[in-house]
């Protein structure tokens, strides 16, 4: 093997690559925009649903519009009893991650809108996604632990069905609004890595469930959807408050990162981790184990000046860093904090997917095909002349 | 919804965002290279698993390596029960693409290589992927049709393995030489979508199954490798060799594309349409059904010059083109034609999954995260201010 010049891969940072009118992440301003709205009013205002007509719809729903969708919703919480049966198969301790992006796919089994191109079928599809998430992980827990599969409740918005499908418990009030901001608050960040992912799939004109699964892969990455679990995972190696300080120091001394500390975009705090860091104090108190919020709260504030201290920057709170001990307060087992973050940022995906597939000026997708450069001269300038196996 | 500007979205073409070591596609010389040598000269005197090795180690193999590597993956033939089962589940008459996708993300269940980012886990699972993809292919064909899943025949090589399997009956020195040829033909073309759908997932630091599965979600699409199956379709619906002057007509009047000929990258003849025309010849002449070629070799001339005429553009073949005929003469049906495809560009998605893992400066991935340029001005420059239900 030559040794030749290193690769080069600047991660499109800084690179405009597409308009978009789904959202805007200011990250010098620390603001966060869906369809024209400050997320802040939307978590305060507005419940998932009506959010998720937003992103696909672009205007908040009146009345009669919200209770429409919201029955087009509840009407798809369903999963086929073939996808079931594919789930039963699995082994329990499969990746939940792993088990959702394959469900995605398999999800578009016996779905013949996967053969459309139409707005409409992709609309329903859509639909169908963001209504079938949190389905699917449901089962999937349930399945896991020997436990019986929860039918939906009708009566049930959303995130406060989710909670009932997972625990076969209704969520008080508190959970469930809790759960639903949480939810808002995910789902849509504008071009983060697996939209990116989503959007190009879609743009080889790829039906929505093969765009959704990959970019469910994307966001197993613990650069992205991963990290929240890495930072419940750092919480418990801290375990107590007074040991904060002395693991902020070694992880720094040692070159490693602190998760859910910095983002690629942010150069403040991120919006998102103000909101949610008042429910983690809450949820973590309600638990008698207020002590996940507090080692979160010293590691936030040592972590920042340890930064300031020893490398001179700024560095902030990402979405990951409270909503790892809300979910953890909300009994969410820890391995599906990141299939949380899924079933929130379908919206987002499938938003996205709409806008690549339909909003282009040709009014259909561009496929992304970057360059690249090549630049292994194994042989020089000129290729290789072949080598015959004798020769070898 | 207000209209403001429209998309914009170039698909990032001609925008260098990476070096690679793994292979040059010189789109005006139609030259294309992996690891330094012509693929003309590897899909003449090299097999498919030499050009694996080749894609995955950087050098040709001598003897001993590619006994040593023929074993390797010849010990990875097979998928777990579990696999198995969960397909059964599926309905007959799911795309293969979906059920691809799908099971490749289920492969990941039982894999402890997944929790690692060790260059040796990532390393096989690469081995285990490419070894599996024809297995996983063939177990669907066979139970899609209600026969018994073939075991894998440990003395025949990997194309030659993958008829066997997907057939029942071992295939004739033609056939597993024509079907060898396809897959050094297809395992790497740079940063063409899919692959870059799978460096995109692993730049999150998520594992080689997610960012494979995301791949053959993105290579499903008809811009891409769903092409195969659309000129198929099209050459079925022309009939005869009489009818495809008047075909070429009818589509470009109608402003429709001719399946196969044009490519966002070369601006001449693909070389790999040169090689497998004469082997489409051949085998469409064997079964007699030499019809199939002759109207492709029609509809490459008559489209040629019709594009000529009506835009003054040169059109040229594409990969796709001739693998149609040549796809369908094996015997292939016509809806595994974009699976073959991926059962020989997993090669090339591993290899850049390891690039992106472990090439760059810093020897560990760097996140994707392009700019886009939000346009959505729905209450103008400023955010909007929220709306309560009452009001809308």
């Amino acid at each position: 093997m030559e040794e030749n010049q290193s690769i080069i891969n600047t991660g499109l940072r800084g690179v405009t690559i597409a308009s978009t009118r789904i959202s805007d992440v200011d990250g010098v301003a620390g603001r966060l925009i869906y369809r024209g709205y400050l997320v802040q009013d939307l978590a305060e205002k507005a419940g998932y649903e009506e959010v998720v007509y937003l992103l696909l719809y672009e205007n908040l729903p009146d009345k009669q519009q919200l209770k429409e969708f919201k029955k087009r919703l509840a009407a798809e919480r369903f999963i086929t009893p073939e996808v079931i049966e594919a789930l039963k198969a699995c082994p329990a301790d499969a990746l939940p991650m792993d088990i959702l992006q394959a469900g995605v796919a398999l999800l578009a089994n016996g779905d013949a809108d996967v053969q459309q191109q139409t707005a409409e079928a992709v609309d329903r599809m859509a639909v169908r996604l963001i209504a079938k998430f949190p389905v699917l992980l449901a089962a999937w827990e349930r399945i896991r632990t020997g436990k019986t599969v929860v039918e939906a409740a009708s009566d049930l918005d959303h995130a406060a069905n989710f909670m009932y499908m997972l625990t076969g418990e209704r969520p008080d009030e508190d959970l469930a609004h809790f759960m639903d901001v949480a939810l808002v608050l995910h789902a849509e960040h504008s071009f983060n890595a697996s939209t990116f992912s989503a959007r190009q799939v879609a743009s080889t004109r790829a039906h929505m469930y093969a765009a959704v699964s990959a970019a469910v892969g994307s966001l197993s990455g613990e650069l992205h959807g991963g990290a929240n679990v890495r930072v419940m995972q750092m919480l418990k190696r801290i375990g107590t408050k007074d040991a904060v300080e002395e693991y902020v120091n070694t992880e720094l001394e040692a070159g490693r990162v602190l998760f859910g500390l910095g983002h690629a975009v942010y150069k403040t705090d991120d919006p998102r981790a103000h909101i949610l860091a008042p429910m983690s104090q809450k949820l973590c108190r309600r638990i008698g184990e207020e002590h996940w919020y507090e080692i979160s709260r010293e590691l936030e504030q040592k972590g920042k000046a340890a930064f300031k201290a020893r490398k001179g920057i700024e560095i902030y709170t990402n979405v990951d860093f409270y909503s790892a001990s809300l979910y953890y307060a909300m009994g969410i087992p820890i391995d599906f904090f990141t299939p949380v973050f899924a079933v929130s940022r379908v919206a987002g995906w499938t938003a996205h997917v709409i806008e690549e597939q339909f909003a282009g000026a040709a009014g259909k997708p561009t496929l992304y095909r970057p360059e690249s450069d090549y630049i292994g001269d194994y042989c020089g300038p000129a290729e290789c002349a072949f080598v015959s196996m004798d020769e070898r």
